[in-house]
């Protein structure tokens, strides 16, 4: 199987402190190196996270344009990447993608690609989307902090509805209603998910905090919400 | 001044067939070296056009995917972009940049950077607001087929209204009423106009069938729609 | 077996308009498809056809130099390598190689390479036999408008004599007398048919519009001319 | 003047959190901006800081190898030098080198180049070395922590001895004398140090914690250790 | 003055050993540099000389296919490019450029461009009149063993007739009686003249060994064969 | 098996003039195919030899600095790695890598990767520890002039001991004792033998004149100096 991995960058930093979750990152690599033994094919996107926020931060202060905020932020989920191939060893491809045009030489061998951002203005859900599209991925498993997805968001709202399972054009209309905010984005952004409902990718949600749930997922095991 | 200087691609062709419009393109090409006397500095983005419409038509015959759908699209633009490097000689980066890194490379040189697409997922549109506000360009000169920024679709709606004017957050309401249609983009898509507002970036609208508005523009005459 | 499948621009077209033949690419494609599963190892070079045409006609048009105008019409010709890429997916490299660099990392991968011209001055003939020289391909597969070598143009000279099979050293003295025109090559152009020379390759001149010849001639049947 | 200044990466951060310290950040921003302006040509090498320790401590923990550690330490100092890009904006070359090669072609401009290390198993002093005696630099201007170069560890020994002035073969001596503890480098490390002796390279080591000696020390003040 | 100044590999050694001819190697860098200060605009072309052909020899002996064995004469001509590239220092680009790709980039700065070959499969002449042809240069200086331009080879026809000025198309007919051996090309191959013809370079052939006749020819003087 | 095969420059020349040894480079070809039969892994690290020493005699005549002379003997360097891939053909990585980056991509295939000096101020034997660390590879073999380790140099000292078994630790220190002249290197350089030490690697240092004792040594024979 065919699968984009996508690691949301917030689970990778412990509490509020720009301290690194090394113990969650170590569960990460023993199930991805575990998923490669059963011969999945992996490529992950790893988000940017409290390191990104911290770099755009002071790139405010120091008045670097909204452009190379977002450089900043690719850099910081790059970063994360780097980490992941460092662990993976000999199974991942050697070096982080940072073009398009890198995935696309990447890809042409048979290891695990690990890439964060590839540019600025795209969020690294649109680069999950785009390059499970461009793959033919059969399945983008999508890490965040949340459980499932909601109709709105369950902070605010105590009786947001949680999903277990959604067509792709509910899940774009949930998308949608959603206000991008700018520098930072929801639980998908628009482009990502225009993509997911252009290609009708198969797309499962799931608490990244609970890490024995992604092998359940790929089984098809219904442990967060599918949205096919 | 730092101008950003979109030619859209239906600009670039005759009528219905897939005939390149050479003497609009001379024209382009002369006012750009007259605007670089003048010591304005200036990147230029083109569009894709019919050769990129048809290509995704075969591309879609042969099944091939939706990313790569777009990647033809961008080599197109990139087609474009070549011919206008061709003919400004040594006032031109000589190569066309592929990715934003490229892009980053060229812009420290200093000579004129001409460029298509640079990933799929991303309209040409998009490409121009990212690299004016990586720039800190000073305005956006936006070349499509219509003379101005309407309120809905002229030909649908004969009671379109049209702008000479618009304020930036007004622009942006316009365009996200217009729905994104898979594969073609309206007069400007969501994704670059949110970088406008998010960075306040200037834009002017012309038709480019009247390209002697281009310098009428830049110096400040309303020859189309100023949106600030 | 590792063959060098040179497809040439014109066959990519229909008729006199700049209209791709996507039926005949979808043959090819299959063909492809069905070689590499009998395990045949491939390298695909494109030529550029009607659009190189068009291009280099417009570029002398906006009085672009001659390299450049070669620039315009090895564009083309990977615009096409592309999408074949697209259309062959997985079994593919997925980028074009655009300088005898980018082949030598290409070829280190397993997959099918698809690429046009690598540099102006230089046509894709010439690619074609280089790269099979480089790569010690067994077997040139030269797909062109014409059934078979003629000993001169049959267009013009009714008596002209076709050949089932030719030794290389008369085979280049066929090229040799054949005027090379500028902008235009012959069947095969002087530079590309030294190196099949010096190298004693094998190659086979086949009509691309029967495609179902190639797999013939793969297997050793005598359907256009052989030359070895 | 070319200069080379080497910013330590430790300044880069408060206390003993990961915390960038941007008020210190815009001081050098502005520094040097002003630099710029008086036409002194300007290389900034940036260093890894609490950054790079605190991603090499999870690279252990992930049992990344020591190579792979370098490389996390490189992608830190290169997140610092991407900070300074986009603060210089126009007037540094926008893009941080991250091979030698490729620092070979950022020089081509005349723009300010900022990048951090460029290979495990080298540290940025080092490649502060290398790239003054590449560039012919006139001055390597050293920031780090501490006001002077000592005889000896001046946290260790009250009695340590600090110097106005050295010549370069007594600081190759003093450096060589200290031990090179892996993982982290001394005031200088001794592959540095060798290339400073062998060329012999002008070097001044300041305090960085006061910036407004940066300026003095290029006119020729004696406010930290001048080495030649 | 835009000069492309093209010096035979032969000329950088002594005799008949792999020995560098230093000194004249040395004449030329300050030539190279008189002539920049007189704000002629340069782009050197070396070749590959007795290195080349030493390598060439080895890989035959290791049955290194024929492209390979063109490989190691551009690499050996590449060597050639970066001594002068370090004896130039800042006014070279400070890296020799690999494919075609890479001198446009190289050409967008304002430094003197040196190189070898580019690909296999094709000379340094070639080159040299591709990259005049690209740039528009005014004039090609070739440096080479012999005087001038003559009718037959002087070796082999003591009644071989030498030409002080030439018309393209006489020089053309000229080349092309000469046989192209295998592995080492004439005074200038066909397809370099073939470049010279389509586009009505001007070029000047010199003997290298009388490096005062460069500065000499391109004020005017006629001390070859002028080819125009 | 993982191996690092280091092949001494001066290795790869005959007695003193610049005349390459192809009898041996055949043998160590063979050897290399044989290995990679029975399916050991293998990069390949080539010196710079008596090429690389010419190159920068000539170097200093030019007054090229410090930093431009190394990248000659880099570039000697893989000249010689070139020889190789072009007689290992299809079973090696088709380029040289020349920069760390390039090596992790060149990693990513399974080919044999054969590649000289990566940068400026650095050995081969460093480039050769470093990728050996990099690759966690099992075992490094270290071809040189002299059939073991000594305690002090044998030529100078009669009553030099040699090692048949040596650990990192000894082995560390006496590569300390020696010193490092510059411009060329002992044994083993102090940067390279510091990656052995800190990654605990094992090193073999055989007679590279010996290559039968090649396969020995892979086979745990004790034929020169085990390192561990």
């Amino acid at each position: 199987m065919k699968i984009v991995l996508k690691i949301g960058g917030s689970l990778l930093y412990r509490d509020d402190s720009v301290v690194l979750n090394d113990e969650l990152i170590k569960q990460y690599v023993n199930i991805i190196k575990s998923l490669s033994q059963q011969s999945h094919q992996l490529i992950i996107v790893t988000g940017g996270g409290k390191l990104a926020r911290q770099l755009i931060k002071v790139g405010i202060e120091l008045k670097v344009n909204h452009t190379f905020q977002d450089v900043l932020g690719v850099e910081a989920s790059r970063i994360h990447a780097m980490l992941f191939i460092g662990a993976l060893s000999d199974i991942a491809y050697r070096d982080v993608p940072r073009s398009f045009n890198e995935v696309r030489t990447a890809i042409s061998s048979d290891k695990i690609i690990v890439l964060g951002g590839l540019q600025p203005g795209q969020s690294t859900n649109a680069v999950a989307s785009l390059i499970a599209e461009f793959w033919d991925a059969d399945l983008i498993v999508n890490l965040s902090d949340v459980d499932k997805v909601y109709d709105k968001d369950p902070d605010k709202h105590p009786d947001a509805k949680a999903y277990d399972k959604l067509s792709i054009d509910d899940f774009y209309n949930i998308i949608v209603k959603q206000e991008e905010s700018p520098g930072r984005y929801p639980l998908y952004d628009r482009v990502g998910a225009e993509i997911l409902k252009r290609s009708r990718l198969k797309i499962v949600f799931l608490n990244g905090r609970k890490p024995e749930n992604i092998e359940k997922a790929i089984k098809g095991e219904n442990v967060g919400t599918i949205v096919c």
